[in-house]
């Protein structure tokens, strides 16, 4: 694969675009291909056999725009299709559950470290194994915050619904002592203002994105596959709502967006 | 069609089971095999060319079991899909809206309508088409409530923060001078009790799931083909989910029901 191909980036929406940006701004010579599944929008909730399903689906499409790694953008699609799909390519593929999982446990000083996301990130307890193999010693404790990607898509990012909300799903992970949060949905940096609020400034928010940009460049450098174009023209795809989403990247990314095109991801 | 064939209902999700239960209720001898799109859910934020592909699947899927009559249970895929749909098939097939643009035209005495719903229900304008060619004395009024189904989903029917985002999106609506709102989304008589507390007892909340069951009598009377079953056994099937659909279902359906079963939609 030549080294100036693209990366395939791919979340169940608009969520993975906190990875895009993070990835545009430590590897900026790299050229982004992203997908992101908004007509089968939320992943948080589904089985890992339909998670796996679309995940295959979106890796065997963005392997049309040849691309020469993948970055699943997309704590549950990493939690449930990570291991099956990279026995399934021949390109490098990660995730954003290790990078997230190893930030944290060096960050921790005490050992006590609160995972949020998705019902399905959770309840597949992926932090957790990663947390217990890199460090025996720290304690994890999960939640699922089931409410946070609607009220993100509401755009109720600093609002008191979404306060009131983080407050209930919080409560609990505070009586652990925990200092440092795994940020662990791509959606939740973007109401990193009020979790922060509701945890106090004691403990340390985790966002998994840049860690996993890291390990991109990382796994680039490793391949001898890193990108010399000077300028590269990112390209967007999703499943619905192409000017939807186009609106919404332009307000969180640093390039600007043209064009997004709508595609039939059940054809993969 | 033999008359005893199971009649076809579905939804994006469990929504549509509040249908299903007005249809048992009012026509019990009516055999039910429901689909809910639990693995793509929700509609209410997708384009109508992604419903109307959904919705064509589904009808396909439910016509592999026989069923004499198709019943969309979904405000969204009524809007978007009802007429393409009823063009491709030969069997009967009705939506909500129209039952429930009907009974809200009855109800109202100053000629003031509200209409509550998903971003898709409420952007066709349809039930501002169907009331103003009711009667085209009526005012209607409509508002998207995108937080209220995944609230619904949450559990939190009765909850504070349902009562104040109630508070928010229908007070728009209390400056019309309404007398009569309909729940133009089939999740959301689920939270009627929050919806009434917030807009007082002068307003009538309109559940379209009951004259959409009464239309479906009808159109079975005229057909002939009313069903003389003395103990129907009512199908459910999902595209994702199956156990925590069973269990949903159970806490509203006014029957049992002993088994759920996971289906590949996409084939369809």
């Amino acid at each position: 694969m030549p080294s100036n191909a693209p990366i395939g980036v791919f979340d169940s929406g608009v969520g993975g675009l906190t990875v895009a940006r993070e990835i545009m701004r430590q590897i900026p010579n790299e050229t982004i291909v992203y997908f992101g599944d908004t007509a089968r929008v939320p992943y948080g909730s589904k089985s890992k056999e339909t998670v796996i399903t679309y995940s295959r689906q979106i890796v065997k499409f963005l392997q049309t725009k040849e691309i020469k790694a993948v970055v699943i953008a997309c704590n549950t699609a990493s939690a449930f299709a990570l291991e099956t799909i990279s026995k399934e390519i021949d390109i490098p593929i990660i995730g954003v559950v290790k990078p997230g999982a190893k930030i944290a446990a060096q960050t921790t000083k005490n050992g006590n470290i609160g995972i949020i996301g998705t019902e399905g990130t959770i309840n597949s307890g992926i932090y957790n194994e990663f947390l217990s193999k890199t460090n025996p010693n720290v304690k994890v404790f999960g939640k699922a915050c089931p409410l946070f990607v609607p009220l993100v898509e509401e755009g109720l990012l600093e609002d008191p619904i979404t306060y009131e909300m983080a407050g209930r799903y919080l409560d609990e992970l505070l009586h652990y002592d925990i200092d440092t949060l795994v940020l662990g949905c791509t959606h939740y940096p973007l109401i990193r203002h009020t979790i922060q609020k509701v945890v106090g400034d004691k403990i340390t928010l985790v966002n998994p994105a840049y860690e996993t940009a890291k390990s991109l460049k990382d796994v680039l450098m490793t391949n001898k596959i890193e990108s010399t174009r000077e300028r590269p023209e990112h390209r967007f795809f999703v499943s619905d709502g192409a000017e939807k989403f186009k609106a919404f990247a332009n307000t969180i990314l640093p390039c600007e967006v043209l064009e997004t095109k709508d595609i039939n991801i059940e054809q993969y």
